[in-house]
């Protein structure tokens, strides 16, 4: 028998390829964001109390259980999904425009949603001005992503490129010091960096930047790490190489 | 029809609870891990010829959709999957009496296992001497975890004990410094640390260290962070505050 209000499918995008949400801090961020629109929003009556409810939303309230067949396998919930309309188209332009102080954050075909979330949520901390990905090679707008940026996802503008390179040219145009990070590198981040405003650009693991986003960075650097492992993981080092450049020795 | 070769139980624990790893970078720091006994091995045979095989091997070669049902849900096995005996008990006193240089992590009731296995990973990295956990609020050795540590679950001494505080204690009469990390904390990590070695201690996400762990540390220390999300993710946090240790000012 089908359960009243429950949806039945199961994922990280919801109706319509709509971006699906849970965990309070994803789901909270996504509500006080002023522009995010809120397509629905299910919620066990223990969590309904503690909200303050905007008339707009529709709401249903659920119990734990259906919340949990409306989310990817083990996923915490925490009580409460949402189901939002994408955030806006952001031009990289537009955000230039706006003559921003902190570094900016360039993934080149880093597809795994733990890891661009877990790098939204250490973008936000400190401070950075934007995240750059390529829209062909990122992870949707889903919930995986907001869960691992536990709200980070509503405060830092995520910018969708075609083209990685022709970003790089308009960042260096913008006069952003564009460092590549790579193992293999012989400066360090801390060698690397100066006093002008950083773009930060990090491959997947394993493969690490391709020949050509290397090519359009002013510097490679790497992380001053032993020889016990080959890497760091990417969440990992992009956190640290964020603290490293709002921190200089 | 049952297939041959393959097990049926899917999971990161094997055949009597034994370690089941996956991954090539997890699987081959095993199998070079003299430390380690190896069970099983299954391959593909595509990968089998890249291996130097040691004749003590019970090897299987399996078809990549085989390996697939071995390991948990879309987990990328690369073509190797092995099962073998947890490593041998480590005591807290016997690394310490190797009067070991690196600092020293502790995690107070994180679980969640890629966590645990990015701290390993960042603690290689960062010539870490041990991780210390509690026995009862740590995840198993497992396939999670060792991939997540991407080999460091080889390298890196992972002491379980019972009583964490006891640990702690421990390491005072050994001479570490005692930093516990909180986001409220009023010292920052760089203003904590000082030339002793360190014990880092960190605790769950939200939840953070219990009273008692951080009772039992010399300092409570916060990374330098904004105020656009509460906190960083565990492994994030471990990242830097292993950098930071290692790269002071």
């Amino acid at each position: 028998m089908a359960r009243k209000h429950a949806p039945k499918r199961r994922g990280d995008r919801g109706i319509e390829g709509r971006p699906r949400l849970w965990g309070r801090h994803a789901a909270f961020a996504a509500l006080d964001n002023p522009a995010r629109t809120v397509r629905k929003l299910w919620v066990t009556s223990e969590l309904k109390s503690q909200l303050v409810i905007d008339p707009d939303w529709a709401i249903v309230v659920a119990e734990a259980a259906d919340l949990g067949r409306m989310v990817p396998n083990d996923a915490p919930h925490q009580g409460i999904v949402v189901e939002v309309d994408p955030l806006d188209d952001l031009y990289l332009a537009d955000v230039l425009a706006g003559d921003p102080t902190g570094p900016i954050v360039v993934l080149d075909q880093v597809t795994d949603p733990h890891n661009v979330g877990a790098i939204l949520r250490s973008a936000a901390a400190f401070d950075a001005a934007a995240l750059v990905t390529q829209d062909r090679h990122s992870p949707p707008e889903g919930g995986t992503v907001a869960r691992a940026a536990s709200g980070a996802l509503e405060v830092v503008p995520w910018i969708r490129v075609v083209n990685l390179a022709r970003a790089l040219d308009e960042l260096a145009e913008a006069g952003y010091w564009r460092i590549g990070l790579d193992g293999a590198a012989e400066l360090t981040l801390a060698d690397a960096a100066g006093p002008a405003k950083v773009a930060l650009v990090l491959g997947a693991e394993g493969e690490g930047m391709r020949p050509n986003t290397a090519a359009h960075c002013d510097a490679i650097a790497r992380l001053p790490i032993g020889g016990k492992v080959e890497s760091l993981n990417v969440s990992n080092a992009a956190a640290i190489a964020l603290y490293a450049i709002a921190n200089p020795g």
